[in-house]
């Protein structure tokens, strides 16, 4: 396991590529993970919304008067965590909540006009941007990487 | 995009698959690596090392005497942020800092006697939560996605 790597050496893709941590699926998640992040925030601008916020608000759009509750759960997070993003999108102006009928205790989520118009801005931009990040993967790989990614979050419902 | 989903409609699995959030691959590694991530924090237990601090400490025993500089660089994150982790691995007592010769403005880190034998037992659990974690994919569906996976790092690279 310890590598017999000369002292001080400078380290290079073929080396660190042998590394323990390159056997771990969490470590190549996470470092593929931060590449497409930072092309996330690119692509959206210093001044744009976070990937969580952004996530919160398509859900939002794709189904509008969603609950916190159940917009904490497809997005696999915990309710505390939401609050503050939910509170940021209405910061913005993107968000507002609505009654429920018939529970006054719980509200329902709807992206204000100038939340989807952000969000159409903002999702074309990310699309786009991942497009050229992708652009070396064919069809095939797109599609096989997708669908072992969601294989592992199945593993988690079973 | 906005889907007609019907009003305060509670959300499978598969309604949540049809959101835009599901065509992009950052969404997907986010949500994967929020399960592996869980999963290696349960392997650890609740007073083990973060990922990050794993990530470093099993750098410094691949590659002994490696500076933080190199080591920031292989794990992909700013200097800063890598200070805290040093710190946090030096009150543990698993790392220690040796001059580097030649120039005293570096230092190398060693793992200590204690870290490394804290590394492979943590190794030792985390890879086997992941092999129990990835049990429904065969040997040739996990080297695709580390594959897949590697290739969008590569892309950063070019």
């Amino acid at each position: 396991m310890a590598k017999n790597s000369s002292k001080f050496a400078t380290l290079g893709q073929q080396e660190a590529d042998t590394a323990d941590l390159e056997s771990l699926v969490g470590y190549n998640l996470k470092r593929a993970y931060i590449i497409v992040e930072a092309h996330f925030r690119e692509a959206v601008g210093k001044d744009g919304m976070s990937a969580r916020v952004f996530s919160a608000l398509s859900l939002t759009v794709s189904y509008p008067n969603i609950t916190q509750i159940a917009l904490a759960r497809v997005m696999g997070i915990e309710r505390s965590g939401l609050v503050a993003i939910v509170d940021e999108l209405e910061a913005y102006g993107y968000l507002q909540r609505a009654p429920v009928p018939g529970d006054r205790r719980i509200q329902a989520l709807v992206p204000t006009e100038e939340g989807l118009a952000a969000y159409n801005e903002a999702l074309g931009l990310v699309r786009d941007k991942e497009e050229r990040l992708l652009s070396d993967l064919t069809g095939v790989e797109r599609q096989t990487l997708f669908a072992l990614l969601k294989k592992i979050r199945r593993m988690e419902e079973d």
